[in-house]
Parts: structure tokens; C-alpha cells; sequence
């Protein structure tokens, strides 16, 4: 069942969407659309909310909220999943195992799962590709409750996110990235087919169960021209910063 | 004057920091905190609201919510303004004009500045230094409303976002970023200091007001090694997304 205030970011996100109210103008007060939708001013909150989180509008300029996109920011697990992306953009997506071997954390990754330094996990690196091209080096270390159900994966496993929840049940629900750049190495020529010291665009992430539990930390590299990532950021909310490297 | 639900806010993001609230753990529930503080439901929400916005704490688990992390993100401020940034870690900032040029918009920057291709810009190429260090190598288009206001900034001014905020109140509210890495051209390899062909981490990033006007548009190039972007996100707030790059 569609809760009112759903129905109600469900009419507002479709107004924007063709046109109604243009990037750079304001929607109507929340009073007004609480007047309009017959509700509570509360639930017409929570609609404006979903939309704030989805960068479609802004903060508030006096009663009102100035549309800022027409379209949606990208839900996280097309985010996090490789397979549903591609999908998403037409594309098809496929993966191989380059390497998968249970060994001691190193300290980095040591860090990032919250395990003690030589605690084991698995470290599996795949080649992704779209069309049958190679585009994206995934490096990933597993904790190892996950590690079992990782290696139970077929090699040419095309969504490792769809295959993890099948099987397990896993749900990623919070993530942290870090995004440089850095030159091709041996692996990169030899999988991405890229000259040596080619710039490859890396994130880095560190996902987390709903719980804040770490799953995974991974380190992706991207051939050159193949994506870029986008964010939107604001006063009122900004999850983008710049640190120092190392 | 400080507002109730910001020192509930405060009083909560301190607790965190100080370890009381460990990564992982939940925080009272709304009503316990509204009992614990003595003040309405709709109060606490609104200090849950900015936590979770710093990216300190998650989505709802049951009644309660899970502590992320317990350091607050870094403001929209401080990764718009290079020299705030710089401070903030302990470094002295620097700038230099490189060239600064009135042209017509590229069909690109016009796209981005809402401005019909051929409109005037005002093109601003300049080198950031940390310590003395040459870092960065920004090149902006300014809307041609703010360009006489950036004109009149020192040529070796420290913060631009400070000098535009004091020389007419211009304040920057929303924006879009997106990464890549490129290899380093004529330019970076003289300003830089790098070897032609070295990776740079690129972010490019369009800047509006709070009433969604465009005011710059921006390619910013970093020097190998000295800086990562950091973006946290949720399956409830996801404002990091993947491209096709071109």
C-alpha cells in the first residue's frame, strides 16, 4: 500500500518532472499543499523530505522550496550494484574472478572493517565489464561471516549484490567512498587493457549492514573516459568533502 | 539565541564524539529522548534531522537510530572555499591569477549556467597552493553578473569565496559536482609541476545560489597525492551517483 505522503512526493516528483515548476522556481507552501491534498501539514513534511533527500528541491526560501533537478538522484543500490547500473543505462554487464584468496587483513583494511591487524578475510579481485568491454578493476576484502557466500558465487557472477542477497539475505545500507586518482599498474594493463601510467578514477568504499556492521571495503578502478561520479551537495546538507590524500 | 532543538543537536553530537555512543550503537529512542530533554517529539526530530544529515547517525532501526560515525561531514563552506579548507588542516593557503579572460560561453559552460550559448563569461584560470606548494588548478566561468565583483579581486587574493561574500554578499548555496581523473596537459605540467600524462584527480562543479541562479562554473585539477573526495551515503539518502562519462 502507497502511504498518503508517498502519493503525494509520487504527484509532486511527476509535476517537476514535466515541467510544472522548472528548475529555479519554488513549489507551492507546505500550507498550500496541504490545502490542495487535503492532509495534514505533517504528512505533506514528509513528502518535501523524500524530495529534499532526492536533491529534486532545495532549502527553504521563506514558506517555499526551490526545485533544483528534474531529475532523481540515483537510489544506492544502483549505486552499489555494477549489474543494476549498467541495466539501468541500456548496457550489459559481466564479471569474471581474477583472483579470490582468504589471507590476513592488512592494517588499511584492518581499519576500515573494524577487525584486529591479521584477522582473516577474503580478498577477491574482478575484471566488470559493460558490453563486453572491460571498464572497472574491483579489488574487495570480505569479513568473514560474508566470505562462504562470496565464494559460493559463480566466477562470471553478473550482479554480486542480487547474488549475496538470494543467497544470505544481505543488505548493504550505508556506505563511505573515497575518490582520487591514481596511475595503471600491472594488473590494470593487463586486465583493463590500458597503457601503463594511464589515469584510472578509483573509489574506494567501505559498506555497512543497517546496523553499521562493515561487509566489505573495496578499492574500484576505472578505465579512463568511462564514468564520472556526481554529486549534489548544499548548504543545508553536504556529504562531499575534500581531505588531505594519505 | 541558540533554538532547543540545536543544544539537543549539539548535546548529542558531543556525546557521540566523546565515545559515549560508539560507532555501531543506537541512540535513545525519540520519545526517551524527549523525556530525557523535556521537550516535545517534533523537537528531538528536528536535532535527529541534522545528525543525520552530518552523516553521524542512520536510517531508523525500530524506535531507534544507529551512530555512523563520529565525526560531523565537513560543510558546504569549507569545500567551496579552498583557503577555509586549508586552514581548517593546520596549512596556509595561497592563489594566483594565471589569466583571467572576458569570452563567450562554450556550448558546455553555457549548458551549465543556464545561458545561451555565446553569452559573455568572464574565464578565470588560477594556481592554489598549500604551504607554497602549487596543489590545484582551478578554471572557472563566472556569469557575467558576479564577473566585474571577481575582477576585482587581488590577483593573489586567499579566499575568493570570502572576498565575493564581502565585496557584495554573494553567497553560494547548492552544488553539483562530478569526478574524474585526467592526465596532466601544457598547463599543469607549468603550473603543476607534474610530468605530462600524470593523473589528476578532476572535479568539475556548478554553484547557484539559494534561489538556484548559476554563478560559476567550474574544472578544478588536483596534483597527484594530495587530496581524496569523501562522500558518505544510505539506502534512505544516496547523494553520490555513477555516470557514463561524456
Amino acid at each position: 500500500m502507497t502511504r498518503r505522503h508517498q502519493q503525494i512526493a509520487n504527484d509532486l516528483r511527476e509535476a517537476i518532472s514535466q515541467g510544472r515548476y522548472p528548475v529555479g522556481t519554488a513549489l507551492p507552501s507546505e500550507s498550500e499543499l496541504a490545502t490542495a491534498h487535503d492532509v495534514a501539514r505533517g504528512t505533506v513534511r514528509q513528502a518535501v523530505s523524500t524530495l529534499l533527500a532526492e536533491g529534486l528541491i532545495g532549502s527553504r526560501q521563506g514558506a517555499r522550496r526551490v526545485v533544483l533537478s528534474t531529475t532523481p538522484s540515483q537510489s544506492f543500490s544502483q549505486l552499489r550494484s555494477f549489474s543494476e547500473w549498467a541495466h539501468a543505462h541500456g548496457h550489459s554487464a559481466g564479471g569474471a574472478v581474477v583472483s579470490s584468496t582468504r589471507r590476513p587483513a592488512d592494517p588499511e583494511e584492518a581499519a576500515q572493517l573494524l577487525l584486529p591487524v591479521g584477522a582473516e578475510i577474503l580478498h577477491v579481485a574482478r575484471l566488470r565489464t559493460l558490453d563486453g568491454e572491460p571498464v572497472l578493476l574491483e579489488r574487495t576484502a570480505y569479513v568473514d561471516w560474508i566470505a562462504e557466500a562470496v565464494e559460493r558465487l559463480a566466477d562470471d557472477c553478473e550482479s554480486v549484490t542480487q547474488g549475496l542477497y538470494d543467497d544470505v539475505g544481505l543488505v548493504l545500507a550505508h556506505g563511505e567512498h573515497r575518490i582520487d586518482a591514481v596511475t595503471a599498474g600491472t594488473l590494470e594493463t593487463r586486465e583493463l587493457g590500458v597503457r601503463r601510467g594511464s589515469p584510472l578514477l578509483r573509489l574506494r568504499r567501505t559498506t555497512t549492514t543497517a546496523e553499521g556492521h562493515p561487509v566489505e571495503t573495496a578499492d574500484d578502478r576505472y578505465k579512463p573516459g568511462s564514468v564520472v561520479f556526481a554529486i549534489r551537495n548544499s548548504t543545508q546538507s553536504n556529504p562531499l568533502a575534500r581531505k588531505p590524500a594519505g
